[in-house]
């Protein structure tokens, strides 16, 4: 379950409301195109905006949905008492192992981190994957602070937020990174615009945007370094350098968010306020590029 | 209300739950000293971390305990609907007015902000004051978007993060920000290690961190510089330096947390889970600056 491709679908809200009948066509349309795992609620999926209620709705509708595809959940909140709710809410929906962000609003430091950490796992029964995004929790890991962590029981893998865009650096840092880590814990890359890198670099999994909206083109790329063609999956991501641009300029949230808005499979507005869209001019590059590319 | 001291009480928490009487018993410490106003549910009052049940009920404790002096709540989250419900539960208990940050996980744009202050002063019968604080909501106000919102009906106040530690330099960037916003609104400092500076310099506010625990410090201060006294007001601050040296190693919400215990004026630990109280060693430093200023 900690391999391959992790495919992050949207919450589409709408009228303040978790669209549910449109997140099931987007759970039904991962579970057929045949994405390893699905990981509803996470940034793709704004758990951090949803209430307790409805990140539980949300869970239950991800593994009524995916049929026989492993279900994780995001349960990351502020505060450790809030987190072990959605643990205990996400565990009694069904889902197959849970992924831990340390949000932030005061800094925390790195013990904080261990005892969250370890309290969260000395509750759980399911397996938990470490998930560092330092864009939004504005906490930043280091190497040590991964091993200990690793080390706590139940920990299965580890998100990092990306890899050096080169090919030898990206392989160096996979290997040094993989040394320090128990060997049954695997390391999964995200940051989609080098994750052909850092699979080709020894990444076992993607954690991917694209993946919860455009299943078909994040397994084109995963599978070919999965079968040893790392030529392939390199090209098979160049190909989608337009749709990088637009990520690294208006964020691959909002990005993804107006694809499965034009794709139909979602309304629009569909974020959770404050977030807006993206305006009428940025819409028209992404649809320019939703039709250049081909994107379904 | 939006002039002189507003005190930042603790919102104590052990055990998982709020202290009603810790706080009821810091809230009546700040009414008898004679504080402008008091701000439950700031960032040192930790309301980020608090379920809309704890925050209404620390809203209205607040109120109760306050007596004549105004109290203001924190309104902030991550969701714009959240924040329609904090503020809907804090003019119910009574507050005289809200303060709202602009909360981010996911980066917000100029426009989202922009959106969610209207949408939250249309729905208000309070006044506002306008929460920048960079350090925890990772959103950069610029002076143009301070006039923008400020030109929204029931802006009343915009708690800056600091000035520049020069006086002359000070001086130019409130005179130049006070241009630039209605005459109405007030512009209040906060970051406690210049806040004599801010004063100084023509803020009319002090947001202040230590006016919640050890009032009489901060109106010593206060109060010199609306005598027009700007050497006394400078001269009182630079007494505290060794706590604004521990505020500058370990934050001001750990050491403030630390000094309150050490008074008896809460239990321990009193934050909010994964943020972990000080260290032993921090709070022997913290204990040696206590009894060195005679903090009380």
């Amino acid at each position: 379950m900690f391999t391959g491709l992790s495919a992050f679908p949207l919450t589409p809200i709408t009228g303040e409301r978790v669209d549910e009948r449109a997140f099931a066509g987007l759970i039904e349309r991962l579970a057929d195109a045949g994405v390893d795992s699905i990981t509803a609620l996470g940034s793709t999926g704004s758990y951090a905006y949803l209430s307790r209620e409805e990140r539980a709705a949300v869970a239950r509708l991800a593994v009524r949905g995916a049929g026989a595809v492993p279900v994780m959940a995001g349960i990351g909140a502020l505060r450790t008492r809030h987190v072990l709710e959605a643990a205990e809410d996400a565990q009694n929906a069904g889902v197959a192992a849970v992924l831990l962000a340390p949000l932030s609003y005061q800094a925390l430091t790195e013990e904080d981190v261990v005892g969250l950490y370890e309290t969260v796992t000395a509750n759980l029964s399911v397996p938990l994957v470490v998930y560092d995004n330092p864009g939004t929790t504005h906490f930043t890991f280091t190497d040590e602070l991964y091993a200990r962590i690793a080390g706590l029981p139940r920990v299965a893998s580890i998100k990092i937020p990306g890899v050096p865009a080169k090919r030898d650096e990206a392989a160096a840092r996979i290997a040094r990174l993989r040394a320090s880590l128990p060997a049954g814990v695997t390391v999964g890359v995200s940051g989609d615009a080098l994750a052909s890198t850092g699979l080709n670099a020894g990444c076992q999994a993607w954690y991917s945007v694209i993946g919860g909206t455009l299943p078909q083109v994040a397994l084109e790329i995963t599978r070919a370094a999965e079968r040893g063609e790392p030529g392939a999956a390199t090209e098979a991501s160049q190909r989608l350098q337009p749709l990088w641009d637009l990520f690294a300029r208006h964020g691959s949230l909002r990005v993804i968010s107006a694809i499965a808005e034009l794709l139909g499979l979602v309304g629009r507005p569909n974020l959770p306020l404050p977030i807006r869209g993206l305006g009428d001019a940025a819409r028209s590059e992404v649809a320019g590029v939703v039709d250049r590319l081909r994107l379904r």
